[in-house]
């Protein structure tokens, strides 16, 4: 049995290779080993044990790391301690191969504890583009992985561009996307199961959801942000879903503006989730009228189930889309200008730019047979 | 004025970029910060404090984090503990830019830390393939980096090719190679400045040198290699000049090849230094035979002094070379053949592929001047 | 001039010495290096850098380590960062003597960074009992310590009966009470100065001050023990100035109580501050009719000052008191008998328990003479 | 069954509870996690790993953390990151009790990550005085301590003193004792099991056991000690087993020193180990005519034995001992003539002041049957 170990460091992470996990877990010939760390472990950001418990998921050790985010020191600190300690779990459990998932600043800590002990590093969701300096984590994390599950095939050429081997790049799809195929129509009541605050918007009616999280490097402007984004929303006077921001530098900014424009606009026809299980989530992404934010899911997920999405700034701005994305700055007006422009439209066709729904399986049958020579790894293709 | 943060790791990344301290030292526009950490603060891989209170090169900050070579976690724990601490360091004293050298593994600890902390990146010598797992690190650290010093034209087309954008990517020829610009004839006397162990063979009659590291992916092989090469050079029985090697994984093993040779071997007509002033190593390189091992010295700059080089094994594999270089497995008959093949040609012209001896003040006018626009650098070009 | 090196964990630790600060500043043999980490960078619990400012106090390193405080490993882990920066700080700058206060979990960081480098350490507040974890924190320094300048006869006493030497323990009195003695009348607008929110009480009417902070060790009933608190409080309706908890495990608990109490009770007659600067909190605390919580203020301080206290709960169950205080447990009922009984007796006597104001000059005093043979600190007494 | 989590740090604190790790093991009530870190991983410091699995003993974690000891800092980052480190250990694991030994400085990590996750911690050898820098870090422990196993009568009446209460505090003896009771007579051969180098001593006649650690506050003068003591035993020409020392700060300058002793006498007849399983030393320990240097060991075992025990320097001066020390300052001519008088003297009585040989046992038991509410351990006695 090969032992496969995962580390999850956010909960944006974990929806995105949940069907990866799944299919290790059931594979005959696979180990699976979860290690839950970062911002993945603190509820107010997603804590995503009770999730991994309810699907049996086992998880192997959890490595609380998530320094206080108002440092600016916070995500290096954050990283530096998750080098540490993955090192250790490593030492002591030897897994055969280390799988790290997409571009957060903390995956990179994933690559370089698994590279400096000579554990080959499999890598999802490598070679894209969102031009922000996520890319440059991505990209970072691409150059010391030895196996690539790319979502697109523009991403697999990119990585054979830069002189990757053919053998060490595979097309796969985005795990992301088979939870999407997987998706049950609107059958439950969130406000009862995730709690949350605000207004209970009927969701069998027109609704939004609402997701921006902080921009890295635009982090002293989260507030402005945030605000005209909820100035473009209450003018627009529609209910909705809102989520909290993940923990970025910033998220201290975007969570002030929305708890001040809360107290500000008492009757806001919004409610707000901290998190959800993905399978949840994709229900009401199916269900509702318009995405709206920076989120990667208004891209990805939304590019294959057709709903409106309004990507706002430039946290996603270099990132493969399809047809359904309308791309915004982020100011009141703008805002509000792209959302009534896709209610006008409504939904879109359906594209597979980011796969076909079975990624995780082709990547837990990838796991399981390909041939792991370290060293021939090693050597330029 | 600018402040420049050079973070140390290593002796050998110190002799690389030495003209390049003293270059931005000297420069009225640009403050220099030095901080030194890792096996550069060790003793026994060759403390570099005294060359730099000798050169009046200041020290901002001494970060001693280097764990105990012997545990396979080790450099991962000393990769994070830099990222913890050089954090720290920038927070405190808020550098313009971060400037980091070649491909240790520590090396990208200074990286991840300045990416966190939206502080510009300089890489020196990125873009170039030795064919080791050291590739991995330094293009993860291009990929991180804003801004790239690159060492030959190749590595600046290389880099291009990955779609850096061209402003970003600057040849200035190779810092280490100014060393053996400036390089005066033999004049000194290492026995008893450097002390060392071993006979003391007279310089002036021909002699080789021998710089062997161990390859960190073939960590349980660094005693069979390094015997290997004491058998070859014991066959020859030449005198020579041993350096030791570093601190990387399977160092203890080579240490201990040595040792264990030398007490079989009391005659053995070589002298072992653990480190010396780059000048002087200069000195003795342009005065010696032929240099035998896997140190990139033999390969840079022997291309420009014209020295006959033996290169073993896969350290240097794809590492761009002139004519000087000769390789081979890590096999007693094959080194043995290799250095007399060398012995009998004798001296090589010199080539200027590592660049022309000016790179220092190239990288310093480059770092007074170059607008630092970092949001516009995270961009892809 | 002897280098004294303060390390400041918390907003509450930094009121505590804030005279011993400005009198090592003042010294005309002494050099005063801070360095400010842990809770006291963090906004959100008091970022005592703007009061550093203010005062013209140098600030020799910020040295951020807080961990989320959701996760039951943060103070550990905050524990241990700070551990190893510490080093590196003195390392670096090489303190004569390191200073550290009272029974913080995070200070006792500062004692083992202190000792494993040979630095002499001196502890203020050694010597107390407040029959909480507090005391095996505080008890752990003292045994570690060189030094040792205590707030009571009592604490001088106890040290001497553990077996340390007379010369090495100091009573000085408490520094927190220097600050009383320095106090001003209330002649500030505390909600235009440091903003906050709820009810802004006119504080030339009676009023009540509350601090209550988690127990580390009940740290499961925080949410509790804060809404019987808040209850009673609310029974009384009588206006007051409330303070949010500190970092301690827990302090979600506090703070959750706290905010879900003021959502379901807008007029609640109390105004919510984050911190203010010592001077201020003195002149609010010297005018309130009593105050209630679990803070040692209203103990050390207020037997200074006379104010009634009502001390809730565990937390400092084994302080020395003098008369302004009593105690009760953490119900509703009790909590609200208690105040009564308080408002219904009005000021105390005041009495020097804690000192007499001068415990900051007293220890410049004895820093910049005592003299430091390490080898002899070591020996037993 | 109650989780029993032991944390070992290095081959000297392994002798020590060996016992009490067998009865733990071997315990109905029982189960025992061993966490094995520090020094105790590192080969040339006695990695313990094989005589753990020899006994058959389990290893829950290793993690390594051992700084290279050059540095100043090395001590301190150990520690701080074993605290980090532990601190994840404890939350995946959830031990019942964490048993801490003696007085290293590493040891403390121990008790510090177990009190700030609210575990009970047991401790070893406390109340003991050593007369150096051990002692306030064993009674730092003791302070943090929860429950206390004593060696000595006059330990446990040292804690009582402190305001431990009784309940808490065990005399049980020395677990290292209980080693001496199951000796064997002298029946292997250490070189072929061993290795080590140097003269192959005929253990039949007379020879002496050398066991000299580096003084941690001493450490500058640690190589001129080591010489003075090596050109005592020169002087003597009597053959011997020397132990090389261990890891503490120091060690460096005995290794030196010895090696270069060695390099000038290549006819001492002495054997050098770097370890040896504990069964097997005190074979050689009860067969020697005397033991020379600073290791406890002499005062302890020593004392069960009846073994002469020359005792240097200040490294146990407090130490309680037996009638078979003699002490002497770190000159060659005391130190010689220490010896000649113990080997003039021959054995000693046995006496049973640390011990009587059952303290694994009783100390399991205590651990099976102590009723632990954390709370109450937290009040005063």
């Amino acid at each position: 049995m090969r032992k496969i170990c995962v580390v999850i460091t956010a909960r944006a992470s974990y929806s995105r290779i949940k069907t990866v996990l799944t299919a290790i877990h059931a594979h005959p010939k696979l180990a699976l080993q979860i290690i839950v760390t970062g911002s993945a472990l603190v509820d107010r950001y997603g804590n995503i044990i009770p999730y991994l418990e309810a699907e049996n998921l086992p998880v192997s050790a959890v490595i609380p790391n998530l320094l206080d985010v108002e440092s600016d020191t916070a995500s290096a600190k954050t990283t530096g301690l998750a080098v540490i300690e993955l090192a250790t779990f490593f030492a002591n459990h030897r897994p055969d191969v280390v799988v790290t998932v997409a571009d957060r600043f903390e995956t990179i800590a994933t690559a370089i504890a698994a590279v400096n002990m000579n554990i080959p590093l499999a890598h999802i969701q490598g070679g894209e583009i969102t031009g922000n300096i996520d890319d440059r984590i991505r990209n970072s994390i691409s150059q010391l992985a030895d196996l690539h599950f790319v979502a697109t095939e523009n991403a697999r050429a990119r990585l054979m561009y830069w002189g990757l081997s053919p053998q060490k790049v595979h097309y796969t799809g985005c795990p992301s996307i088979d939870l999407v195929f997987q998706h049950k129509d609107y059958d439950f009541n969130p406000y009862e199961i995730y709690g949350g605050v605000g207004s209970q918007p009927d969701l069998n009616d027109p609704y939004l959801i609402v997701l921006q999280h902080p921009v890295t490097t635009e982090k002293g402007h989260s507030k402005w942000q945030i605000n005209n984004t909820l100035h473009a929303i209450a003018a627009l006077n529609m209910p909705g879903i809102w989520f909290w921001p993940n923990a970025d530098p910033g998220t201290a900014g975007t969570a002030q503006g929305i708890r001040a424009f809360r107290d500000q606009h008492p009757d806001f026809p919004f409610h707000f989730f901290k998190n959800m299980e993905s399978g949840h989530f994709i229900q009401l992404l199916k269900n509702c009228a318009c995405i709206v934010g920076n989120s990667s899911v208004g891209i990805r997920e939304c590019s294959a189930l057709g709903i409106p999405a309004v990507n706002i700034g430039s946290r996603q701005l270099g990132r493969e889309r399809g047809p359904n994305v309308v791309n915004c700055i982020p100011d009141t007006e703008a805002i509000l200008s792209a959302i009534k422009r896709q209610l006008a439209h409504g939904r879109y066709p359906q594209v597979t730019l980011y796969g076909k729904g079975d990624a995780g399986e082709h990547i837990a049958g990838h796991l399981a047979t390909i041939p792991f020579i370290l060293k021939k790894h090693l050597l330029p293709a």
